[in-house]
C-alpha cells in the first residue's frame, strides 16, 4: 500500500448507499453504506480496551444510509441514517482498507508477504547466530522474517544438547504436539515406525500431510552428523507450483481442483487420513498450502476417470520440477545448527547416508505461524515505536 | 461403500493403459496403468512395516502399461511393462478405491462422516458419563465418534477441579498451545483482553478464526454457574450454510468466494491476523471450515466494491439464520460438565448473565480433530478385532 495522498473530496453517492472519495492525483475509492457502518472505530461499535466489534449484523438497520460526509480535518465524518449515528474515520484508516480496486488477480500468486527467491539467493541470506536471536529482538525480528519472506530459516551456533529446539520455538510461540511426541529424534533406529528413521535418501517433501490440520512450520536441529552424506535439501514449493502453473497451466488446475489423499498407519495406535488437493489454493486463486509426500500419499480417489490421466501427468510434472537440482537448495547442518520452514510452501528432504561409518542424529519439532507472525508483528511494531 | 460383489471378468483396455473390471450386478470400474503402478502394494513399492510407499513418480517408467490382467482367486494380478513387474491387487482393495464414478458432485455437501441432526436430535444422544468414557473404551468410542458425526459431544459427572478438562484431551489427543495458555478461564474479569471474560451475552460464533491454522476442536468445561442467566448455546454452521445455499445459491457462492479478514489485537504482544472465507469449501465442494465470528472480524477489503453489496446481503442473512432461536441447541453447564466441538463446523455462545449474583466460571482449551479422529479409528479397529 503506497502512501496516503491528500483527500480532495468525498461525496455522497447512489442515494446515499455508499461515498465516493476522490485522492490527490485522480485516484477514487467507493465505501458501501453498510460496510462503514460495520466497521464503524466508535466506543459504541467497538471495544476501546481490545478493539473487539460489540456489535453484530443484528444491530445495523436493514435500511442504513448515509445522511452527509465531509472532511473534518484528517478525519472523515460520516453519519448515518435511521441511527442518526455519526463515526468518524481517520483518512489514514481508509487510505489502508480500500476495496474498490479493479487489478485482476492472478491464479497462483504469491500470498502478500511471499517473496521470490532471487537467482542469488543463498543460505547467508537466511542464517542467524543463535546467541543474536536469544539475546537481541532486532536480529531476531530478521530471522522470523526470512521465515515469513522465504519460507525458511537457518540459526548456527546452537547449544549442542537434546531438546535445545525447543528453546528457539519458545522466542516466537508454541510446540504442536502430535503422536510423534513435544519432539521427535530423526536418526536410523531398527524396525522403523517411519522411513524418516532409516538412512535412506527422501525426496523432497511436505511433512504430516496426512494431519488436518497440517502443521504449519517445522524445525529439525542437529546433534550429530558426522555420517558421509544425510545433506539437507529444500525446495520451494510455491516457485515450484508457478513453474508448474506456466508450463502446464491445465495440469496445474487439475492438482489444485481435485483432492489428493494420504495417510499413515503407525505402530501404538496411528491413523492418519486427510483428503485435501497436492496444491491447495484460497477461493480468490492465492497460493496456500502444498502437500506433497510420495511416502504418504495414499491412492487418489477423487479424480474422475477422464481426468485421471491428466492429473497424473501433472502430478509427474510436478514432482520432475521439485527432483530438479536447480530447484533445490543443499547444505549439511552441523551440530548446534537448525533450520525451521514454513511446512506449507517448502518441501525438504536428505541425501542417504552411509550409517555404519558416523552418525546423523537430528531433533525435530512441530509449531504453527500463527504464534511466529503474531510475535514478529509485535517486535516489528516495538521497533517503529509504536505502543501496542 | 457397499459390500464387494462378486467380480466377473477383468480386462486390459485401451492398449494397455487401463483395465476394466465387471463386478456382478453390472457395474463396471476402470483403472489406470499408472494409478495401478503407483498404488502397487508390494513390498518392492511399499514398507511392509509402515506401509510407506519406498518410490517416487520418478521410479516408474513412463511408458507404462499393462500386459496381462487376471482374477486369480480373491486377488487381480496385473503384469507392468516394460519393468515385467507382477502385482496383486485385493479383490475387496480395488472395490474400495474405486474412482471411476459418475454422481455429481454437489456444492456445499457435508463431508462425508458428517450427519444432519435429525429434527428430534437432543443432548441426550450425544452426551455421556465422564467415569463412563474414562474407564470403558467403547463408550469412548461412541462418544468421540458423537464429534465426528455430529460435530459436538457432551460430557456429565466430571470432577469439579480446575484443569480437569486436561484428563479428557488426553483421552484422544493434544492440547493446541497458543497465546492463551494450555488451557485459559473464561469469567467476568476487571479490564477484560477478550469479550468473552465479561457478563455479555455472545453470539454464537466459532473461535479463533483470526488463527491459521484454526484450532479445530475446544473443550469448554464448567466449574461454577451458579449465576443468572449464561446458558450456552450451539448451532451447526454446515447446516446453517446449506440453508443459506438452499435459500440464496448466488449469496452463498458470494460467501465461499470471497475471503474475509479477522483479527485480534491482545495486550501483552498479540497481534494476530487472517485471510478466509466465511464458508470454506474444498476445491470439490465440500463443507470444510465454517468462520464466523462478529468480534473479531475485520474490515473485509477482498470482494471487489461491484460485489459488496452482495456480500454483505448474503452475511447479514447468514447471521440471521445463526441467529434464529430454531438452529440453536440450548443448555446450562452444571460444575463437572463440560461440551468439545468441531471448531470447523459448530457454532457456540453463550446468553448473559448476572455477574453480581452468583458466579459463572469455565475453563476452555483448544484441541485437534486429526489427534481425536485417529484415536476413534484406532478404537474401531480394535473393537473389530482387527489387528493394528
Amino acid at each position: 500500500m503506497t502512501e496516503q495522498p491528500e483527500l480532495v473530496s468525498a461525496t455522497r453517492i447512489d442515494d446515499g448507499l455508499a461515498i465516493e472519495l476522490v485522492w490527490k492525483g485522480g485516484l477514487r475509492s467507493r465505501f458501501h453504506a453498510i460496510w462503514l457502518r460495520d466497521n464503524a472505530l466508535d466506543e459504541k461499535t467497538r471495544s476501546g480496551s481490545n478493539g473487539q466489534r460489540k456489535i453484530t449484523l443484528a444491530n445495523i438497520p436493514l435500511d442504513t444510509s448515509i445522511d452527509t460526509v465531509q472532511i473534518l480535518g484528517e478525519q472523515v465524518s460520516v453519519r448515518f441514517l435511521p441511527e442518526d449515528h455519526t463515526v468518524c474515520f481517520p483518512q489514514i484508516w481508509l487510505w489502508s482498507h480500500q476495496y474498490d480496486r479493479h487489478k485482476p488477480e492472478i491464479t497462483g500468486r504469491m500470498p502478500a508477504e511471499a517473496q521470490h527467491w532471487r537467482s542469488d539467493f543463498s543460505l547467508g541470506d537466511i542464517t542467524a547466530g543463535y546467541c543474536d536471536c536469544r539475546d537481541n529482538v532486532t536480529k531476531l525480528m530478521q530471522w522470523l522474517s526470512h521465515v515469513r519472506h522465504f519460507g525458511i530459516a537457518l540459526l548456527q551456533g546452537g547449544p549442542v544438547q537434546p531438546a535445545a529446539l525447543l528453546s528457539v520455538v519458545e522466542w516466537f510461540g508454541f510446540v504442536r504436539y502430535t503422536n510423534y511426541g513435544e519432539l521427535f529424534d530423526v536418526r536410523t533406529t531398527i524396525d522403523p515406525d517411519n522411513l524418516a528413521y532409516t538412512n535412506l535418501g527422501l525426496q523432497p517433501h511436505t511433512d504430516n500431510p496426512y494431519r488436518d490440520p497440517v502443521p504449519t512450520l517445522q524445525l529439525l536441529y542437529c546433534l550429530e552428523n558426522s555420517a558421509y552424506g544425510g545433506a539437507s535439501l529444500v525446495v520451494d514449493g510455491f516457485q515450484a507450483a508457478q513453474k508448474l502453473r506456466d508450463e502446464d497451466p491445465e495440469g496445474f488446475a487439475c492438482l489444485t481442483r481435485y483432492c489428493a489423499r494420504f495417510e499413515y498407519h503407525g505402530t501404538g495406535g496411528v491413523q492418519l487420513y486427510s483428503r485435501k488437493p497436492i496444491i491447495e489454493l484460497t477461493p480468490d486463486g492465492e497460493l496456500q498450502t502444498i502437500r506433497f509426500n510420495n511416502r504418504s500419499a495414499g491412492p487418489i480417489i477423487d479424480v474422475p476417470y477422464k481426468q485421471m490421466a491428466l492429473y497424473y501427468d501433472a502430478y509427474r510434472r510436478f514432482a520432475s520440477i521439485i527432483d530438479d537440482p536447480a530447484m533445490q537448495l543443499t547444505f549439511k547442518l552441523e551440530p548446534g545448527e537448525c533450520f525451521i520452514v514454513d511446512n506449507t510452501r517448502m518441501l525438504h528432504g536428505r541425501t542417504g547416508y552411509e550409517a555404519s561409518n558416523g552418525s546423523r542424529w537430528l531433533q525435530g519439532c512441530y509449531a504453527d505461524m500463527d504464534g511466529l507472525l503474531s510475535t514478529l508483528a509485535v517486535l516489528k511494531k516495538n521497533a517503529a515505536g509504536i505502543a501496542i
